[in-house]
């Protein structure tokens, strides 16, 4: 099992893509990584590691690399050779089995877009992630593939959020909500009624349970969560801004008011932000594609690199994507 | 000054209305509350009440109730004598100078928009509410009234929102951020862009800071928030719903890693959710409508009908409807 991994991706440059490598390929004896970026600087940074598993790591030179806040498209064709296409392009040849990138969510969106290699019966690929839940943890997607997605994309979205409940997360029988203003049938604009009838009228109506509400993510309501990309990505953006917000204040306050017993309550909090930090979730896969693609929060350090390329290698293992398309041909033809 | 009171609204009954009125009335003296609904119900309910300013206080019958999960069109046409539509109903014959309704907010917007006395210069009224932030608080419109707006409307509620930051917050020059999926110009559907190029042609684009995410609300890197309604009312959800889960993991951690400063540490968090919870906002105004209407959570008790009714009470003393008037006439002629 081979993963490219964007080595130039991300906020803080190759050193935490090449120490995640190295932490995944120590975890996973089946596993080996190419690294993908300009050679001149990969080459130096995993030399300087001192102990790795050199016949399982190599270096794919790519000359080029994508900005963090470059356009995508402009990006993808100012810059033909950039990491992240080579990736896709490893991919499509079917050199590697699936791509983990830490760079610029737009472009390796766009890239992967704009090959089209998708899965049997996918109209749209989506981002699913993985959220905690007051019972567990959740499935939300799309969170920012597709902004103004059609209703037959979002019925996808509940399949293939479904599939990866189900095989990466051990949910028997993953429960369904679509994302709405209010839970009675009907509510929402003419995307949320729309995409409410065809989950309704599919195979998958008896794990549908309907509309859900903002205030039911994180009560655990459902195993998966339903909805479009703009409001998919506010969702994760807003819950990981809230929670570094409350968890600040809980800070303050909460130490501020003790003195002898102010380093347990320390340790507690720290503890909790440990448990529920988005980089114990492993990165998002782009659901939908030919292959793997693991899309990792730019902020991500080493161990958020190596639990990605872990993702990403179970995804190949449990054969995701086979599962994927049974589950999309139980579906109705698609208009 | 004179605010019609839906007292049959929420989840709890005409108690906490009926308590929630009196605490109102004592809190200021140039105040009178007429309790809409019904009379056999209210009328003892008062009289039960024992000290409280009899002659600032009235019952204005209403035979019917609009349930909380009722569908608002169907529960308008077939209950044409319930509390919500007479308390629009005083409003548009001016006998009063505002409503506060705990009740079914579709309900409620829906027979505001039905009656279609907007504001000169409004296209369609939106619901704004308040946030806590890290540097204060912020304005969010819309969070409901209009899941699926134009771009024209969202300027509008940039506009509108503004002017509520100002004088109802105190806040001098209120920034201005449109909610998307990424920072950069060009980013989002149709909606967003189109909405970001009439906040830049517009009189607000010195305030007009851009595109902001959903982690940047609790941050407080704008003091107004524009948004559709669909995603606004998953905003303010989500925060509520992410909110009570954190301040549970919280509770049960911390206190639970602690021994004798234990109560110590609960009462600092008690302070925190008394501080943050939704009822230290007084209720939502629905603005760009001829008169002051305020939406209460339905779950609303005594202290927050107080807090709605004070909020409206201090629109109608400050002239809120004649400032946004002022402002929007600012504005770009409607296409």
């Amino acid at each position: 099992m081979r993963i490219a991994l964007d080595a130039m991706g991300g906020d803080h440059g190759p050193a935490p893509n090449v120490a995640g490598a190295i932490q995944a390929l120590q975890a996973s004896p089946d596993l080996s990584v190419a690294l993908v970026g300009d050679e001149a600087i990969l080459r130096p940074a995993l030399a300087a590691v001192g102990d790795h598993p050199a016949d399982r790591i190599s270096i794919v030179h790519a000359s080029q690399t994508v900005g963090m806040n470059e356009k995508p498209a402009e990006a993808m064709r100012a810059k033909p050779d950039n990491s992240i296409a080579k990736c896709w392009g490893l991919l499509a040849k079917k050199q590697v089995d699936g791509l983990v990138s830490a760079g610029n969510t737009g472009a390796v969106v766009a890239a992967g877009l704009f090959l089209r290699k998708f899965l049997k019966c996918v109209h749209r690929p989506g981002i699913a992630t993985v959220m905690p839940t007051a019972k567990g943890r959740c499935v939300i997607m799309d969170v920012g593939a597709n902004v103004f997605p059609k209703p037959r994309h979002l019925l996808e979205y509940g399949a293939m959020g479904s599939v990866f409940a189900r095989h990466m997360l051990g949910i028997e029988r993953p429960t369904i909500g679509l994302m709405n203003v209010g839970e009675e049938e009907g509510k929402g604009h003419d995307l949320s009624q729309e995409a409410f009838g065809l989950f309704r009228a599919s195979s998958l109506s008896d794990r549908f349970v309907g509309n859900i509400e903002g205030r039911d993510i994180h009560t655990g309501k459902v195993d998966v969560v339903v909805t479009d990309g703009f409001v998919g990505n506010v969702i994760i953006k807003l819950s990981q801004g809230l929670f570094e917000f409350v968890m600040g204040m809980v800070g303050k306050e909460v130490i501020g008011a003790l003195s002898a017993e102010a380093d347990k309550a320390k340790q507690a909090i720290h503890g909790l932000v440990q448990k529920y930090h988005y980089s114990a979730f492993g990165g998002a896969p782009l659901l939908g594609v030919e292959g793997v693609c693991i899309i990792c929060h730019g902020s991500s350090k080493d161990r958020a690199i190596a639990n990605a390329i872990g993702v990403a290698a179970q995804d190949v293992r449990v054969k995701l994507n086979e599962k994927i398309v049974a589950e999309l041909e139980t579906l109705p033809i698609a208009e």
